[in-house]
C-alpha cells in the first residue's frame, strides 16, 4: 500500500499525527488527512513542510507568524 | 513503488507536470519536486491542492491573488 505517514516536526522532534494517510487537503491554513482507514483529523495552523513517498513520509510543520 | 504523479490543475483539466514523484518539498510560493529518477522541477506559484496517495496522485495548482 502506497499511504504515508505524517509526522509533525518541531523543535523538539517529531510527533506522528496520524497513520496510513490516502488524502491530505490543505485549506485556509489547516490541513485534512484521511486515513486508509477513514480516520480523519483537521490540523489548525500547520501546512505541509515535505514529502518522502518512498519513505511514506509526511511531514508537517506548524505555521509561524512571519508566514 | 510507492511515489505518486504529479497533476497541475486548472480550469481546463489536469496536466502532469512530473511522474513518479518521491519528493515534494513547498518552499516561498514554490514548490520543488523530485522524481525517483532523479529528475528536478521548481513549479513557481504553484501550492498542493490536494493528496490522493493510493491513487499515486498529487494535485497542484496555481497560487490565486487571492491567497
Amino acid at each position: 500500500m502506497c499511504e504515508a505517514n505524517a509526522y509533525l516536526v518541531t523543535e523538539n522532534g517529531e510527533e506522528l499525527v496520524l497513520e496510513r494517510v490516502d488524502r491530505l487537503i490543505p485549506r485556509d491554513g489547516e490541513l485534512f488527512l484521511e486515513s486508509i482507514f477513514g480516520q480523519q483529523k483537521i490540523l489548525k495552523n500547520t501546512k505541509i513542510k515535505s514529502l518522502a513517498l518512498i519513505d511514506h513520509k509526511i511531514y508537517l510543520e506548524r505555521i509561524s507568524e512571519t508566514d
